[in-house]
């Protein structure tokens, strides 16, 4: 098998009905194109399997092996890895979703709420009237205005809540369901069962019709969610931008955007308009620094503002921290490490200073309403989670836990789709009691966990401290993990940790899919394995979860390109190499391997006998266990 | 508490019996010094534990804390990280085990096997008479001869044992026996009752005087186990050795020496003489070198010869694939990966070219009595671990199992220490029935497991796919861990890549020792994030398992030196920073935190009042949550 019929299109492609992206010179603009170099075309096509619609064609990965076979992958980079479709970033994506929108009727344009400056934190009116923060004259922020299409918000028409969790309840498979149902091969009444019953969510805000559906549920693949944003201390617009594209480009299900800084508005903006994942935030963020970093300043009216603000703009889900009680914050007072959730923080330090319950708590059924105007999904913050190694699992994250349980329920009754956030620092045997606890008392909503980290000691590792709870947690039901990079604890993460955090957490999640036997998901292992087997190294490195660095490293120490389809392996080298004594096994005694010679009964004079007969056959073909190799 | 402060001695130390290495301008020659740049001394030092004779004395990592308070860890870095003590390569470690052998008057100083051509892959005689093997004209090994001291082999004088594991049945308690119960903060009398029971192993070659005695069993702490070699393909002596102690400088509490080129008894002979940690091999592997590669060639006599050769330069453990049987070779035909271990292919290859049983299996009484003469430890071999998730827990992986718990006791009654070497590649559902299958079959004889990696399909991060496998299956059980590095099924390893790996496995096997709950694991967790919610930095760098990357990467994102003192972290800026504010909380609200205000049963009313009188303390305190920072 040569390389050239890597780019053959394998006739199995066209009997699961997947589309090819035209390959050529076009594909090799891709980035993730394995290596392409020297005119070789690249061993990856994007394509496409349609629907039920013609606008319904939900992207795959296609990876063409150099035996003729085909690989059908899960595929989240969005048009970016499409050759075909023409992207810019100043003009933001197309709105796939606008029509099935639009096509439900119950879904109303309007004028909106007017952007005003201290929604980028350039100046703003404190709620007691006076001008409060620096930065007024600081215009950065306006010089990067998205300058896309025009566009208004939409929002629900009627009281009717127009979320996918009410359509489910309703017996109506929309289109984002059927998308979701080809990416998962799964039945689409599977996706619309599971929505309807609060087991999975699919975050889909109205105002980002450029979102390609997916699902985050325990019956689906395990989801990976990758935090990014800018803060007060660094990082711009343009940066966050290229991380949010780069995230999806290695495996992002979706993209928290957890700016803090200036231009907190205009980036996310950017970000929406260019993400084919959902979005993510916690809009407390946004609110406190409207009240210039002065927690007690935080009112509902400023808060349920900015939900709107970012409603409108298109935010999928939203991280509230409405479970932080006034009554369990001095349960933390014994703790290691506090609070850590910085939105925990904050709500507990309102609390505290006003001596009040949570306005989040308090006006909850008022925020259902308007995420239910808009299909916003609750992403129901753990502000309580634990720190530490020794916080883990205390009465202070349990209690917040119980509350979640409850504001769960009020989500639900007003159609809104609700996931939960989960811990943080858990040692390994704590583990399994957050998921199992988090399903009872929130009847199976989904539990989307951030790592956990297992161990506390190895800041600058702690991709990995948390890659081992994330993928545990995940095998025993989470249905998202949040990301960690390797600079959690230390410092905001570039380029390079984005993409090890994600890989990480690919890792994670697949593992857990393995373990959960979810259906396909061995067939990428086995895939790997048997190109492994066959030395088949190009395949190996296309189907790896990072082929670049896959190459790069086997290049590292056989560098030259015969080596690339070398019957051996560079770490062992060719007299050692397991794989192929395995294999030059199998071909010399391909009949009796397959049956005889024990355990078969035969007589013990007749088995020597055979024995020496297999013994001569082997001496007369060579003796040679090895093929000849230049070594 | 300033920096300074971090050098006196903390009064807690002497009362442990700590002794100090001298700090001062020497100890800046520390690698592992967490950064000392700028005149500024280094945050930690090494320290010496006495037992209960004055050339007893157990190295521990004590690191100095800006409070005062001193955290005393486990060390395998050696006499390298001692500013006192004088190290040369050429030369080799102190034998400080040579008075303990010699003092048991049980062994005796003898000729031993003179050293061969072949044994480098210079030259040989093949079984049948006739020079093979090119390089007998290349004399680059010879250059290399260890320069060191000259020794004589030692062995058992009698018939009796010399092993760990005979002293222990007999009830002594050896200078070994107590070292390790130093370090593990037991009592001497548990770790000789897990030896004489099999539980644990203390690898301590007669013939390696130079190596700190540990202990594997899964009473005490879990350990990790550093693989390098030379192979045919690249690598030198000097890398080899430099790997060793760059290794056990970040942790590796073991060491195998994988070497398959040339050199490879000289190789050996420089790593062993520097080692501080007990070196593994598997003799096998020189074997065949001896046989040029033809696997039908080797011989009982010629591998019998391996093992003498290499038990009397030192080998502390010798991985034994005595468990590979004709009869399981063809239950691997099915398999998707085949046979993965080199040494488990190897006797495959030899149990079919022969059509005999395998020569390990045979003569392994024989073996036993070499090993119980030179106190060498088996590791017996998994030969047919799945190399792929596809062939996990397959009938040739547990019917090897089986064998090797019949070995097991073989080697008992011959007093060898014993550990069984386990998988491989597992998905995570699957792992348990690992450990527990041979905890049962092999009378809880010490598991050593390569990961297992948890999917394959992530070539170039199969540290972290194992890495999660590592963590689990040492949580349930499993002694010692196998490192994998970036580089599995790639290449071989570099400098960094044996890092990375050494890291990601004691990262695995300190999530175990917490989730185990091994007595003061947890204190290092504690520390180190009592440092974080405290904000001291230096600290938090100094506590890390890898200091100079933990630094590096905070100072990528607040380089200036007044962010080491920083109240907040670079990821979230002084205004979302969750420890500052929950600091902060503790500060004004102290009293309410330690108890009232709720669940009390006090009337509501009252409540209410107290909570507006709250509210006004909070006002009067200048309304701020914040400390004034230069934001």
């Amino acid at each position: 098998m040569t390389h050239q019929d890597a780019h053959t299109p394998a006739s199995g492609s066209e009997e699961t009905g997947v589309d090819q992206a035209p390959s050529g010179p076009a594909s090799e603009d891709t980035a993730l194109s394995g290596g392409a170099t020297g005119g070789r075309a690249i061993g990856w096509h994007k394509g496409y399997i349609e629907g039920s619609r013609p606008d319904l064609r939900v992207p795959v990965r296609q990876v063409h092996l150099t035996n003729g076979e085909d690989v059908t992958l899960y595929d989240t980079s969005g048009p970016y890895t499409d050759p075909t479709v023409d992207t810019d970033v100043r003009r933001g994506l197309a709105p796939l979703r606008e029509n099935w929108i639009i096509g439900r009727g119950d879904t109303e344009e309007y004028a909106g709420r007017p952007p005003r400056p201290e929604d980028d934190g350039l100046k703003h009116t404190s709620p007691r009237g006076g001008l409060l923060g620096g930065g007024a004259t600081d215009l950065r922020g306006l010089d990067a205005v998205f300058p896309g299409r025009p566009r208004q918000p939409r929002r629900g028409r009627t009281d009717r809540a127009v979320t996918q969790l009410a359509y489910a309840r309703r017996g109506e498979i929309t289109p984002e369901m059927e998308y979701v149902a080809i990416r998962e091969s799964v039945a689409p009444e599977v996706v619309r069962e599971e929505i309807a019953a609060g087991r999975a969510v699919l975050p889909a805000n109205i105002n980002h019709p450029e979102t390609e559906p997916m699902i985050i549920g325990k019956r689906f693949l395990v989801k990976v969610n990758a935090n990014i944003g800018n803060s007060a201390v660094t990082s711009s617009i343009e940066e966050e931008v290229e991380k949010m594209t780069w995230a999806t480009r290695w495996g992002a299900d979706t993209v928290m955007d957890l700016s803090t800084g200036r231009n907190i508005h205009t980036t996310r903006e950017w970000v929406l308009r260019n993400s084919p994942v959902p979005i993510g935030t916690v809009p407390l963020y946004q609110a406190l620094e409207k009240v210039d970093g002065k927690a007690e300043e935080l009112t509902w009216e400023i808060y349920k503002d900015t939900v709107i603000e970012q409603a409108e703009q298109g935010v999928d889900y939203m991280t509230v921290h409405a479970g932080v009680l006034l009554r369990y914050v001095p349960l933390t007072a014994r703790r290691k490490t506090g609070i850590v959730s910085r939105g925990g923080s904050i709500m507990a330090a309102w609390c505290l200073a006003h001596h009040k319950e949570s306005f989040l708590y308090e006006n909850f059924d008022e925020l259902c309403e308007i995420l239910a105007a808009y299909d916003v999904t609750y992403s129901l913050g753990d502000g309580l989670r634990p720190g530490s190694i020794a916080d883990a699992n205390d009465e202070a994250q349990f209690a917040e836990l119980r509350t979640l349980g409850e504001l769960n329920s009020i989500a639900k009754s007003h159609h809104v789709q609700t996931m939960i956030e989960g811990p943080g620092h858990v040692p390994m045997h704590k583990i399994k009691e957050n998921i199992d606890l988090q399903q009872e008392i929130c009847e199976e909503a989904p539990f989307y966990t951030l790592g956990p980290l297992t161990t506390d000691v190895a800041p600058a590792y702690d991709h990995i401290t948390s890659g081992i709870g994330a993928a545990m947690i995940a095998w025993w039901g989470t249905a998202m993990l949040c990301y960690v990079t390797p600079k959690e604890h230390l410092g905001l993460p570039d380029r390079d940790d984005v993409k090890t955090g994600v890989i990480t957490y690919k890792i994670a999640a697949h593992a857990a899919d393995l373990a959960k036997g979810h259906p396909g998901a061995q067939q990428w292992d086995d895939a790997l394995s048997d190109a492994r087997f066959e030395f088949r190294w190009e395949d190996q490195f296309n189907l790896a979860l990072d082929p670049d660095t896959a190459r790069e490293y086997h290049d590292e120490t056989l560098p030259a390109e015969p080596a690339k389809t070398a019957h051996f392996c560079s770490m062992c080298g060719p007299k050692f190499c397991s794989m192929k004594i395995s294999q030059d096994i199998r071909r010399k005694h391909g009949g009796e391997m397959a049956g005889g010679a024990d355990g078969t009964g035969t007589p013990a004079e007749e088995i020597e006998a055979g024995m020496a007969e297999k013994s001569k056959e082997f001496a007369a073909a060579g003796n040679r266990v090895y093929l000849p190799l230049a070594d």
